[in-house]
């Protein structure tokens, strides 16, 4: 696939997740509608929407209809946009900007974010176990794709590896508890992401096997970008400035093994995620894209 | 049922739930696990477990057997323990004390409990999607407590109803507004735990429909009593000072409508959700005790 082509079908799923996100979460008028407020305030401050393309994608790579999941993704996004609200507060990484816009807690008050991150996280649940989901795939496969999520959002994936980030700030950490970081803290949301998808779609084990290689190396080489980005990035593409991982002490991948080791390590993760889908066809072409895409981003 | 029995029966369901929290949440040995101690740390601080027990007593009243559903009772206490954590935090609640003990923030530091909230929300999804619970009830059948859990937990529950109790702090609050606020801060939760465990247990749609008539007055009963709690309780039996909703200028409901009237209004409640009990037999008399008991809590 070209990728102009990829940009074109990534650029439409995107458009169809953030109408899908509108018509779940219209503003409302009522006493407690500030928070509602702030979650779209950050739900739709021009998130790159990876996660819910992935599951889209993943299904699409097992053979489903992409449109027939749309409410799942929107619940990844949803998940996705809880923890940057959370890990932005002041007690957390404390930061006033986010894609080039204030904060959420700047934009509105820290309850309101505190509340608008546990709003989202209730949102997406409540999207993942949607009546309409139940009749496009079956319970059983919607119920296992919520509990991966769950588990990938919680005590087995972001909640212990943002924790974990927070606990190794200013000292030095080697490369098994930068790893913990990193595959906890944003591989594993991603990875169940792809997965999710293919498990809606139907998906057999082999290929639910095959997609959760692919988005633990994806996961990881995306982390290994941002650490780079955070260092040489733009801070007008990247929408906040450059340098504030050094800045805090946080634990980096370049800042543990160099800039250029860093490079290679994502290129080796990016080879790990293409190689994984080894047994898909045309149809994860778009998948692969992603991956390389990846390696290019700029924000 | 007499009121010793209830209590003995009502103890020993306290025990398996506490048992069962235990094993899904054993302490652990990695670089995030500040955030699994501060969990168990909130979670075993000794709670009523009214969620759960009104979850596995539902289910009861619909036919069902409790021991079935005790993963999904858990997955309410989590709910709970979350949103008890989070409103004690600094720019909430800004509570020290919770049952007579630091509250999350105070004993471990704010970002770990907002982590902890947040770890136990996912949790709670986790445990209600356990692939043990999909043998002992339907996929259905979760798949539709576990959508109707989520809304009650989110917008349309407990986090606008948090919201609106915020904005409503120092201002005068007519009924209309602090019946919002109760309605969605803590009856939402309450009803859907009853209401749910009819669902897994196949009650029938009439059943359901008292189910929820009976949660929803037994809630806001629940919340009159907490506000009346609040100016009259003993702080030894409540574990925290009172008359700190008065001296936050909290809108509560003795204060709108004075102290006598707030008992008759409790009162009224309970014997709304006695009544809606009526078409079931003695199998619902644990629920029938439970409301009475609503009343004369201490704590």
């Amino acid at each position: 696939m070209k990728t102009e082509e990829l940009k074109e079908r990534l650029s439409f799923w995107r458009k169809r997740v953030e109408m899908t996100l509108e018509s779940v979460l219209p503003p409302r008028e009522e006493p407690g509608a500030r928070v509602i407020e702030a979650m779209r305030y950050s739900l739709f401050s021009g998130g790159k929407r990876l996660r819910p393309l992935l599951c889209l994608l993943g299904a699409e790579a097992c053979g489903g209809k992409a449109e027939d999941y749309l409410l799942f993704a929107c619940g990844l996004e949803c998940l996705h946009t809880y923890s940057l609200i959370h890990d932005d507060l002041p007690a957390m990484d404390d930061d006033d900007l986010r894609r080039g816009q204030p904060t959420c807690h700047r934009a509105f008050d820290e309850a309101t974010a505190i509340l608008a991150g546990d709003g989202l996280q209730a949102l997406a649940f409540e999207l993942f176990t949607h009546p309409e989901l139940e009749r496009r795939t079956s319970p059983q496969r919607l119920l296992r794709a919520v509990h991966l999520v769950a588990r990938a959002a919680g005590i087995h994936g972001m909640v212990v590896g943002q924790m974990a980030d927070l606990l190794a700030e200013g000292r030095r950490v080697g490369k098994e508890e930068l790893d913990y970081i990193h595959r906890h803290k944003t591989a594993a949301l991603i990875q169940a992401s792809v997965v999710s998808g293919g498990i809606l779609a139907g998906g057999g084990e082999e290929e639910i096997q095959a997609l959760s290689c692919y988005g633990e190396a994806l996961g990881l080489a995306f982390q290994i970008v941002d650490d780079i980005l955070d260092l040489t990035g733009d801070e007008r593409e990247l929408g906040k400035p450059v340098g504030s991982d050094e800045r805090r002490g946080k634990a980096t991948y370049p800042g543990l093994v160099g800039l250029e080791e860093a490079r290679r390590a994502a290129e080796r993760e990016v080879e790990k995620a293409l190689s994984a889908l080894k047994r898909f066809g045309p149809e994860a072409d778009p998948l692969r894209a992603l991956a390389r895409f990846v390696l290019t981003r700029k924000n």
